[in-house]
């Protein structure tokens, strides 16, 4: 148990309105308490530090200038917004946070008004924040937009989309770069190279600077409305920056955790900004940890941790990750294969193919929050003959479902999709579940869907999908560790669209489970309470939902009294799929009792994995209840109505 | 009929291998020919004509100084490459364009080697040709990339995620910015004044500054490969254009009409430069046909017409099309509603967008071709009171699917889904047929969505998306004109989650169809067939798929011995839907014959609707026989196999 610091001006601050109430000279020594706080209650709680570190400074100027609630503050992604919360009136709840029932570790709407706009994906800041202030704008209301956005997210489309819109908020749109030349891994690409060029050309804008970029004299003194002048609208005309070549007002760069720089700069900018500002920040991700600053990933996201040392508490080792599964697999399949490639969207170590790229450096291609190019950019290496991977996570696979329908699905490209963090996901919560991907991929010609039930299956996934220069092939796998079962010496290509029996006999019994993906350990211990009470189960594994084996599930359908499909995954992906095939062949025309075991139709709020799958229905318990109640199900109620 | 212009320069073409053995003298003539013959064949077949007008010089220009097709020429959307289909030995089909079994409107893999990489949705080229340029340099193959995009193109997100990661691909890679001030309707945003800018503020480049850009003299000398030149590092120093800042050499602009300029250019571009090239052409959509250069939307898409006068064919007038019932209503309504605003991404016209901006200038934004920040956006407005109604494209709406996940679903935001062009839509073919969106929409909790079966149904559920405050709300409607049913003076808020039966008696009978959309008139006369075999036949159209009306559904499945659903879309919507309640309600226990109607497990090449849907298998005719071979079922076999 760390010894919480002694934080005695924070105390008195709740709220941004109290925040408001102190002297300017007061701020660094809350800075300094908001800091040490933020330390103490990641190394209670685990979560992500980095980021919230960079921006503390940042988060007391925002709120001190700026009017929030009224003035709605967007932090981009949203996982450095600890600080924010903290003096946001959630401090009594910060150890909560990413434990089931407390705090989300991104910001979220039903948590404060001082929350507009929920995120979690990166960049969506601007977009959202131009919402507001056009809104704001349509209704004669006050209230300016406040964007802040790392540099890693400005390289994805979303956020140059929201950027060449921004001038119809006029100066109710403020963006605020928050540059720490990192996302998770180092950012990549021209414009983090643009950016490092901003500010390594230059010293830091000094006041004296700044005094020349604004109408008005420095530090703080009366804004003199009158006294427009040349620079503004200089600024505005061609050849400056990128940014302003979009339509933006540029200041920058800027020391992020200098607040004699910050709190003059943002009160220009609120009072004298005659269109939308971009204000370039530059602060250091784990700034004033000497652990997080020293570390490679600047403590991005932690285990819980001794705060003096920085030492994260490991968890009991146990088998490989899945993402480690798939990285050393392709890396060891490129040995011998040099058309293989793989592309990660700023997700070298969360997907594996930081393995891959130590084995293979050539041929492993980190396109930055781009997941949209990512694929096209896959699609056109399939076109000239080279076997790409794209690992990408489920859920920010969905940036690039166009992509997938329109560049690979149509022209039937084998690009091979390697899906991490499929069903529910933890503490990262419902904006980081990979619920949809099997419904998304699945109803799409051409496509090849897989999901394996554990990691010496990934291993032969990866290598089925290696193979398969047919057209597209998808595998998606679980967050997390495997099951333990051994890596397989010898890798195996499976038959596509083949399952296999694992338990029982597909001759008869009384009741078939017809497993996709993880789930299958569930269905495996229902088996055990269902033979012990005397229903002889069988259990298919199927690996394939598209093209499904409908010969295998035709017999187990003929054979058995309750089939009962189950998945990780939302409704419209496999008992989407074994439905409609057994209605479309008339299996279910004489009667047969089947039922589909999916995630539920709401959102699901972030807490363990295992409780998370407790509250979907989705545990071996479930699948014996839901066997046992179709088994009770009367059926005498619907023969009368329809006799 | 027109009388087809002579080509005699032409007839000698008929690939770009024949076109390379011409005097660059000759260029200026092929190309004229080659406007007259591009027209001469949209006006036989209709179809896109003022982007291929505008790139005529250019096609030949790439044609004559690359290597086609060991380079790689991508044309983004495709649509202007009408031109270059002619010259790579596709014309003598070039008159069956957009028919059925011809040619496609868009590049096409499966049509020629020429076509590297099929199109039809925009901003993919550059992402593509970074695909074949990287694979080329891994292989140390032979091959540049070459993608033609428009600046309207420009603007969509992911044309920027590609630039970001150009510089890998060294001099493999030329981009050309094909500049005229126009996509479908004109640009929008910061990037467009910004290319204003760049065109406005000085003149073309002449010989002698395109001399001064490069390492040789000009015209055409021999290449000098040794003289190298400051300029060229210069230009990729800091400061320069938004595209250096990215990482590219800028060439430009420069007139895309004039072939003294492009040819040489080009070659340049080919022989000498040292890392990816940005060429900026500026060309003017129509050119060198009279009527569409005097025409506001430069023909951009065209009915056949008549070659002297350009008088487009008319249909016989019918009913208004959807998009305008649409468009008329949401005005409407927001004359005595001022929350409602509308949101189109480069689309007024086909959206009926234009219609409510002429109302509601103010209220209506066009964000270019983005339709993340448009669905974002659209979520921040609604995060601010208002009532914002995104109107996008089913095939279009797939580039926001993540932020209809994240950013509006997940955080249960009232935005509005307009979605046009659901279904099959006839020539454009199936890179724009709106197959999926059931499919990706219901699955999502919060969502609700809706598919009027007319035109005045279309009227009463934009009237209840309007009135739908409590979460998000999509309705998806077919391309083209309604069924004819009169418009309703009284607007009706539609109760969510019913459908309404429409014919037959829900309390028996039996066969039962349950039908969204616009399959309702199929579905009409089936019920006309079987009545008269002595098959009573209820009709019910369920208006919503999700919610689904379950209690109506069930009451049909109790008291009817077949029920059909039929909708136009893939697997996992309205089919999946209604079987995945009957199975969780254990309505199959019994035996119930259920068949799914949907679109088919392919990628549907263009043709008329009517053929397209005739192909699908979802016309009246199929649906009698649909139901015939259910009742015909004989279950025996599977009783057997299950005793």
């Amino acid at each position: 148990m760390n010894i919480r610091p002694r934080t005695p001006l924070l105390d008195t601050v709740d709220t941004p309105h109290d925040l408001r109430r102190l002297d300017p000279s007061q701020l660094r020594q809350l800075a300094d308490e908001l800091r040490a706080e933020m330390i103490d209650t990641v190394g209670t709680t685990g979560g992500h530090l980095g980021s919230g570190l960079g921006v503390v400074e940042l988060t007391v100027a925002i709120h001190y200038v700026f009017d929030t609630p009224t003035d709605k503050l967007i932090w981009d992604v949203g996982h450095q917004a600890y600080p924010h919360k903290i003096i946001t009136g959630r401090r009594d709840r910060i150890r909560t946070l990413r434990q089931g029932g407390g705090l989300s570790g991104f910001t979220k709407r039903s948590e404060s008004e001082y929350d507009p706009f929920g995120a979690a994906h990166s960049s969506t800041s601007i977009s959202a924040g131009l919402g507001f202030a056009i809104a704001n704008k349509l209704n004669g209301q006050p209230g300016k937009a406040i964007a802040v956005i790392g540099d890693g997210a400005m390289s994805a489309g979303m956020a140059y989309e929201a950027m060449n819109n921004a001038e119809a908020a006029g100066n109710r749109l403020v963006v605020i770069l928050n540059d720490n030349d990192m996302s998770i891994a180092p950012p990549v690409g021209g414009l983090s190279g643009y950016l490092a060029r901003l500010v390594t050309s230059g010293q830091f804008l000094g006041l004296r600077d700044l005094a020349k970029k604004f109408a008005r004299k420095l530090p703080r003194p009366l804004h003199q409305a009158a006294k427009k002048t040349d620079e503004y609208a200089r600024g505005m005309a061609m050849g400056g920056t990128l940014f302003e070549e979009l339509g933006f007002y540029y200041v920058g760069p800027i020391d992020g955790h200098d607040l004699d720089q910050l709190i003059p700069v943002l009160e220009n900018v609120r009072d004298a900004a005659e269109g939308p500002c971009l204000i370039h920040v530059v602060t250091q991700k784990g700034k004033g940890y000497a652990p997080a600053e020293a570390a490679s990933d600047k403590y991005h996201g932690v285990q819980k941790f001794d705060v003096i040392t920085g030492e994260q508490k490991k968890g009991p080792a146990g088998p490989p990750a899945y993402q480690n599964v798939f990285g050393e697999t392709l890396a060891k399949l490129a040995d011998a294969d040099p058309k293989i490639c793989a592309i990660t969207a700023a997700m070298p170590s969360g997907t594996g193919v930081d393995k891959f790229a130590k084995a293979h450096p050539t041929r492993a291609f980190d396109v930055g929050i781009a997941e949209q190019h990512a694929v096209t950019f896959a699609a056109g290496l399939a076109a000239q003959g080279m076997r790409p991977f794209a690992a990408i996570y489920s859920t920010f696979l969905q940036r690039a479902y166009d992509q997938i329908v329109h560049d690979v699905a149509i022209q039937n490209l084998p690009v091979r999709f390697a899906i991490d963090r499929a069903g529910l996901v933890g503490a990262d919560g419902a904006t980081h579940a990979g619920s949809f991907d099997i419904t998304y991929l699945a109803s799409l010609p051409n496509m090849v869907v897989m999901a394996p039930s554990d990691e010496a299956e990934l291993v032969h996934m990866t290598y089925t999908a290696a193979l398969h220069d047919s057209g597209p092939i998808a595998f998606r796998y679980p967050r997390g560790s495997g099951v333990g079962v051994p890596l397989p010496d010898v890798l195996q290509q499976l038959e596509i669209g083949k399952g296999r029996v694992v338990r029982g006999d597909e001759k008869g019994g009384k009741v078939a489970i017809l497993s996709l993906g993880t789930r299958l350990a569930e269905a495996q211990k229902a088996a055990d309470a269902l033979d012990a009470k005397g229903l002889p189960t069988t259990i298919a594994d199927l690996r394939f939902v598209k093209p499904l084996d409908s010969a295998l599930i035709r017999r187990l359908m003929l054979s058995h009294e309750v089939v009962v499909t189950i998945e990780e995954g939302s409704i419209g992906g496999l008992g989407a799929h074994v439905l409609t095939m057994a209605s479309d062949e008339g299996l279910t025309d004489a009667g047969l009792k089947i039922r589909t075991m999916r995630l539920p139709d709401i959102f699901q709020d972030h807490d363990t994995p295992e409780r998370q799958y407790e509250q979907a229905g989705l545990t071996a318990p479930h699948i014996v209840e839901t066997v046992l109640s179709a088994l009770r199900h009367n059926s005498a109620g619907v023969e009368e109505a329809r006799a």
